[in-house]
């Protein structure tokens, strides 16, 4: 018996996405439009969803709460990349078209890169990392021709294991030409939904493919219809469909799949032609046809990219526009190649892009089900949350795992500077031309922090874009504080996380809103930095000033701690206040985790920057003498009501350096640490 | 073997105090004052405690703190009533004197009264009131004498099921006057401490009586002071002394404890003189000898009782200097004689009465151990906090009883109306006079609410000093709305429960403040009323206005409902933020809590004041008119930023009950509840 209506050379089962981003897919067939069917809704721009729902629902669920409220969403399909610093840029990528909003996202199979290994570029852990380091609705996509059950089996149970919800399940492509379909076995994406129901039952959602002009292998494209029934009716969720370059052939589509019984949502594959070799290629694997229409614009403008990109968009939006307007489409799928520019672009001028996305807590969220719970995260991670996610992977509960009646936190080792999820996306070329290719004194260190701060060239001309704790640019709530960050870094109080106090701003303020809608958000000034012991002691005498308003932990790489912390109780330094809601409180200033905190952050000195060294080159020798001597200090200002102290608890720490109470200027002073120094400090004295 | 030596003619054993209030213990043994031992403090007024530790620590802790901080505090002696209605003062009682702030009471143990009784007026029901609803850390006196150890387990085993944490251990009067040692029984109070740690391991912190000029039946002092020596080895964790005259006895007494090898804590037992009879019939009952410097003073007003009451609290207050001064002394314990007024004066003078005392959360916290971390309440049994703890007695947890992780809430019966600790302290007639001997419509009822939000007289002339919602006076931040509160109930806006906006008031604030100091307390305005199906119409139509500004429930006896809460969660409408700690939220309004509210709210109706009435009298029709029609509705401003627009809802439904959009004048309208009802509905139209 052929084949010949399974699915098979598409965008999915080709697995050729990965091969130069070219693709396969294609046909010609051309319906008419005609917005016959499901009420047309007007809204194109994705509202603001319910953010405590999006959250906790399943894809099927949230898509039928979107469709049924005519709130148009899109979602984005990515594959795996080749190499690792290709994942490193992947996950970059997914944080950036994340916060457009997408539904979801899915992740194809690609059955020759051991696509369900633990490998950087594997499709199982891309997909693991999209939702579990991301916070993305991922689908995960699946082939299951030429497997095992058990294969299969051990494939699923794996990405259930790891947060994943959701399967695009699909044939994928016969091995070799004298393919034969066998009894028992995975013959046709039907066989593989059926497995997934009646082994998982009801826990994973599933996605299948439609061919809008019937699949290139099969009899007919009403038999291609029927087969497409038949997954549905083995218990696939919704369906999403190959690409097509005509929107009446969409929804001639959607019409025969209505009239033949098929209820399940059906999303039109969206392909924004992004160059011609790329389209070139694609006609040449696939069987779909380029219209005339569209050939007949792009071969005078073959040679020039830019402009053939131009009208990819042109057209795509134009497609899309239709297919919105015709009432049919909950939502459109965007087969973006793993590039960015024609898809946002595409979006945004379908106003379905969010520029200004409601963050529904402070910190990224993680997509994993049984982190839907968390709500409250120590602020020490805040720069750093994959890092803290990763770290926490194995707790049961959140946040009790922590926080509440659960006993002491079991932090995950730090073992994570490895983890392709977490590198910097800087060479090493790039983090010494910016943190200096030879430091000659702990001055040379503060000049780094001070160059980051001012996001300003260093003395070499280069931008400081990052540091060891912190991989992006400062917040822009951060940027606010910027003329004092600068200035204590100046003097070696090296900062790595702070907030400054807010009192009641709106849950939709652009730079520090978070949360729901029509509700007040509120912080304590909170201050974290590095500094020399000679200005801890000092520090401390200031701080006494200071009690109660002021909590601090004070700690070096040993373990040393001082702290005036209420019998180790977390303080609460984020919240906010809704309407008809309890009160969330998200970020705690914890004085368990902070110990656990404090090893990573010290270990970033000598991970991510001394190793950048030649062993026992001066260079190393003054971060590993920093690393060895300074303390980690945190401060919270309680009187948020009030203007921020912390900066003025600073300068009182200076006025102290710098004017002793009681003036023994030919005398030792007590503490030395500049002599014990490698190198000479020459911060001011 | 005589008893010789055995605690016997004391306040703790004769139970005396239960008769005429007179009381035993005497003698005259005068050592001479000085301050040796422990060191001086110099605060004698009681510093705000830390509340949580407060809540969380065993007694012996909370003293062992205070004592280290030189924080002077005070306790007090109740004995059981006898009669029911004695009980029911006894219960305000302690509301008022616990307002003081003692570090804790202790209820005597009257072997003749039944004492572990479940009835209300037992040594045990009053001791478990105390802890339960009232709040108070409180021992339970128990003697062992003439007891089986089955019995005395028993009661032990139902003080600890109650929630009794401290027991006074006592030896109790042997009965008749041929008493005999009992071989292997309970023959002095040592015997009953060794049961109890026995029996229940540390679970009791355990007290036991010092007699300062010797026990009576004891063969020396010497002897005496070893028993109790003997008492303490066995596991009594401190001592609270026999009565005493003169400051000199008690501070011998402690040199004396110390010379021996007595550590624990030594409480001076204070007796301010209150009057010449009962004063007269101590020493005829005791052997304790009242000093002739006192008996110089008194003889001659022995007939003037206040000038007697005055003379007893001054020279209370000068030996309760000494005593304090003397630094050995950490608190004071005073026999109370079930009255307020000395006690009080002696405190008030000593600076130890806490006038403004600090609310560890804004609702009557409960003190039984299990409620030790119940830190959020509905806000509808504010002003029933007694009701609330009954109904939820049986909860495992706090708050996830009900709020949090757990299923929905098991809620006890409505069936505490005749609980002593819930009755009214008025008495039929005296409700009657305040809320009408009779009704001739529903704007009588209407009146005796403003009447009671006034605190004015009625048309009779009677003051209306509660409701059947209300059993005290108006709270001190409702009287911040008094105006508007009248104005609406004028219109039949019945209401029950309100609380103003409050945007970041200090948490010591007199008036709305709680919790630690150095906080700041918010909240979102709440009000509560009855009101008639025509206004709840109108009210419907206003609110669409106020989305989302406001939440309502507006719900009927039937349990009709409306509501815009979201997915039943609960809204927070009280917290405080405060240095170091995570975010309190203690007061909620939630969606499920309301309906088992809504029964008993609808209920007070009938119980408490329908059934005032003769049956089929137009009084009763007319309260079973507006239990039977009524809504009771509750609205929440979820913008406490802004000026609460709650009133501002309440004018709108008022100016479109008077103008109604289209004027139909001649027509009927087409709700009329006026017309069912079995009065004349004299509102203003």
């Amino acid at each position: 018996m052929p084949a010949s209506f399974a699915p098979s050379t598409s965008v999915w089962d080709l697995g050729l996405v990965r091969d130069n981003q070219c693709l396969s897919f294609w046909t010609s067939e051309h319906g008419t439009s005609n917005s016959g069917g499901e009420s047309s809704k007007e809204s194109s721009r994705s509202s603001t969803p319910v953010l405590a729902a999006d959250r906790t629902e399943r894809l099927r669920d949230k898509m039928r709460r979107r469709t049924e409220s005519g709130d148009h969403w899109f979602s984005l399909e990515f594959f795996p990349p080749r190499t690792a610093s290709g994942a490193v840029n992947l996950v970059s990528r997914f944080d950036r078209m994340g916060s457009g909003g997408p539904l979801f996202i899915d992740i194809t199979w690609h059955p020759a890169g051991d696509p369900g290994s633990n490998k950087e570029t594997s499709s199982m852990m891309i997909a693991s990392t999209a939702v579990n380091y991301c916070g993305l609705e991922s689908i995960l996509h699946l082939t299951c021709c030429n497997q095992t059950k058990e294969k299969i089996t051990g494939y699923l149970s794996k990405a259930k294991h790891l947060g994943l919800k959701n399967i695009m399940a699909l044939r994928g492509d016969p091995v070799g030409a004298d393919w034969e379909e066998e009894e028992g076995g995975f013959n046709y994406a039907t066989d593989l939904v059926k497995h997934i129901r009646c082994e998982f039952d009801d826990y994973f959602d599933i996605c299948v493919a439609g061919y809008p002009t019937g699949h290139p292998e099969a009899e007919s494209y009403d038999e291609d219809l029927r087969h497409l029934k038949e997954k549905v009716d083995a218990g696939a969720d919704f369906i999403i469909t190959q690409l097509f370059f005509r929107a009446d052939t969409f929804l001639k589509f959607v019409r025969d799949c209505r009239a033949i019984g098929i209820t399940c949502p059906i999303l039109p594959g969206i392909f924004p032609i992004q160059g011609y070799q790329s389209l070139r290629q694609l006609v040449k694997l696939s069987k779909l046809e380029v219209p005339e229409e569209i050939m007949r614009v792009i071969e005078p403008i073959k040679d020039n990219d830019a402009a053939i990109r131009n009208y990819g968009i042109e057209q795509t939006v134009g497609m899309c526009r239709v297919l919105l307007e015709s009432g049919n489409v909950p939502g459109l799928h965007f087969y973006t190649l793993n590039r960015e520019v024609a898809t946002m672009e595409v979006l945004r001028q379908l106003g379905l892009w969010i520029e200004d996305p409601r963050r529904p807590l402070p910190w990224a969220v993680s997509a994993h089900p049984k982190r839907k719970v968390e709500d409250v995260r120590p602020i020490f991670w805040a720069s750093r949350p994959k890092s803290y996610i990763y770290r926490t992977q194995d707790w049961d509960d959140f946040p009790n795992g922590r926080w509440g009646n659960s006993s002491s936190p079991a932090f995950g080792e730090l073992n994570d500077y490895y983890l392709f999820y977490l590198k910097s996306k800087s060479s090493k070329d790039a983090l010494l031309k910016m943190w200096g290719e030879e430091l000659t004194s702990e001055q040379s260190v503060y000049e780094v922090f001070t160059s980051y701060i001012k996001a300003q060239p260093n003395c070499a001309g280069h931008k400081v874009m990052c540091l060891p704790w912190n991989d992006e640019l400062l917040a822009p709530e951060t940027n606010l504080m910027m003329d004092e960050l600068d200035k204590v870094n100046r003097r070696g109080v090296l900062t790595i996380n702070s907030q400054p106090t807010i009192n009641g701003k709106p849950s939709d303020d652009p730079i520090v809103g978070w949360g729901p809608p029509g509700g007040y958000v509120f912080q304590k000034a909170y201050l974290e930095f590095f500094t020399s012991s000679e200005n801890v002691t000092v520090l401390l005498k200031v701080l006494k000033k200071y009690e109660p308003r002021v909590n601090y932990h004070i700690v070096n790489v040993h373990g040393q701690n001082t702290t005036n912390a209420h019998d180790m109780q977390p303080n609460a330094v984020t919240w906010g206040i809704f309407p008809g809601r309890e009160i969330v409180q998200p970020t705690v200033v914890d004085p368990v985790s902070f110990m656990y905190w404090k090893d990573e952050a010290f270990a970033l000195w000598i991970e991510q920057w001394a190793k950048l060294y030649e062993d026992e080159s001066p260079s190393r020798m003054i971060i590993k003498y920093i690393h060895d001597n300074y303390f980690l200090v945190n401060l919270v200002d309680n009187d948020f009501p009030l203007d921020n102290c912390l900066w003025q608890v600073i300068d009182d720490m200076f006025e102290l350096l710098d004017n002793p109470p009681e003036e023994q200027p030919t005398e030792q002073p007590v503490e030395q640490p500049a002599e014990e120094s490698p190198v000479e400090d020459q911060s001011p004295k």
